[in-house]
């Protein structure tokens, strides 16, 4: 089944301990659409400037990836400039140009309002609201936001919740927006505001699942040479509802799958700039690396073998 | 089989948001004890001053924890003050009154010197060497350290790993110790320095064990309401090596359980102040909270029934 996501299409100047890269392919609908083109259908609403070359999208296209939804507006693309330090963390943000991101409202096209899968990038929740009021039905409605929106419009996001399946973001503004300072305890009090899942993303630590009462913790895949952590977050989205759409398997334990693949190909993301690393895998690869974290998770010894050894 | 264990035992005094306690048990050996006497019998060395009363120790007899190996020095008893702010990070240190501790040379009496598991808490290097020098061919030697001696005691410390098995330590620690920002490669790095095994606490994101060319990563287990983090790594050791001792199962993928049962101490020990919690729980407590876990790290999910799933 196939997936559709709205979000934005970018330019990044990014630097890192490894480097520098100036207008490099961005946005976290590209990353995540990059990440889900592996495992499902993508069809991608965003809009982009003058500036961009269409052609640059070519390797999406190969990949399964529908952007005829891309709208080219009259001035500058949407750019972002930021930087890591040694330690690989949060990211320094020194310039955010909406161009013409700012006059962005999404109209999704007639074919992509029946997608079973739909997932909203971090982007203002009216507009993401505004996308729920175009789409049919859909079988999963998946939502990202940032800290910016928590603080800044928060009615919107509230609103947005009740009418969203499975919620993603990062611990601190789980806590933030529960005005919590217990994770676990933040996630619950999320579940409350309207999603059925709720995933707390704890960075180089993994991601958190909660819901129907119950939890899962997944390790991220231990990567050794973090290059550049820029859309990370919205590539694990794309593994994550990437899997979801090919499995179809929407239980709580049939979400651990798909929180691997998600991780994995997090994995690969930051392990070079822009999109690079996971223009050069293929599904064996993501696959291989899947296996590997399930071993580090532990999974491969079930309680049953444990019990026989104790 | 049983454990030798060398280490403090102290008085705390401890502010969290929930409260504060004063002259609380607390030391590095008494939480070990505490969560490894669950497991397997127990053999403490250590000193206290003569304000200590032994009586207060009454607990861990009845656990069966031998405490003749506790010397009562002329003077006070250590005594650590510390406090710790609303997201229960790492403590802030108000005053570390050494006291008996200062002249403590670990001598093991003649009856413990043939334990086959040893645990040598986070002491100045030295006197872990002395504590080793004074062993006959223990089976498993396990040690923890604190960032303290990596600075101070590096040359001691780097000795003293050449003849430890598991080295446990937290994530800050690792990355001084080996001069690396990534934990999994300080931990590799670390397995240069003479150990099979690097355990790296990763406080409330679980611990990462490395050696044999594998890694396993465990979460930690979810605490809603963490009162009191004082003790937390001194009593995950005692789970793990508790369980060890009660498994013998010393092979990479044994430990995941005795990992397991170090993460589900720690936790209980999270709850309330100095060991407060660990005193009011059973052995089916624990191992009931540790298939809860086994859950939440998807370990009841084999990569089989996955597939099948998929």
């Amino acid at each position: 089944m196939s997936i559709l996501v709205v979000g934005s299409v970018a330019f990044d100047d990014v630097t890192t301990p490894f480097g520098k890269i100036e207008g490099a392919l961005g946005g976290s609908a590209t990353f995540f659409s990059t990440a889900a083109s592996f495992f499902a259908p993508v069809k991608i609403v965003a809009v982009v400037g003058e500036d961009f070359d269409m052609s640059s999208l070519e390797f999406l296209h190969r990949a399964g990836v529908d952007t005829k939804g891309i709208s080219v507006a009259k001035g500058k693309t949407f750019r972002w400039t930021g930087s890591y330090g040694q330690e690989m963390g949060d990211a320094t943000t020194h310039a955010t140009l909406l161009n013409v991101f700012q006059e962005f409202r999404p109209s999704i096209p007639d074919e992509y309002r029946r997608e079973p899968y739909v997932f909203l990038a971090n982007i203002d929740p009216e507009l993401q609201l505004s996308v729920l009021d175009q789409v049919e039905s859909p079988r999963l409605v998946i939502c990202d936001t940032m800290d910016f929106w928590i603080s800044g419009k928060r009615d919107a996001l509230l609103e947005l919740l009740k009418r969203v399946d499975v919620f993603v973001l990062n611990e601190t503004e789980a806590k933030e927006l529960a005005e919590e300072t217990n994770p676990i305890r933040a996630a619950k009090a999320i579940l409350q505001m309207g999603p059925s899942r709720v995933i707390v993303k704890l960075g180089e630590y993994g991601v958190m699942l909660v819901g129907e009462g119950k939890i899962f913790r997944l390790p991220a895949f231990p990567v050794e040479e973090v290059r550049d952590p820029t859309g990370a977050g919205d590539t694990f989205a794309g593994g994550f509802v990437g899997k979801l759409a090919e499995t179809g398997d929407l239980s709580f334990e049939g979400m651990h799958r798909a929180l691997l693949a998600g991780v994995v190909a997090a994995s690969f993301n930051v392990e070079s700039f822009s999109m690079n690393r996971l223009r050069q895998i293929d599904r064996g690869t993501i696959d291989q690396r899947c296996r590997e974290l399930e071993h580090i998770a532990g999974w491969s010894w079930s309680p049953e073998k444990a019990e026989s050894r104790a």
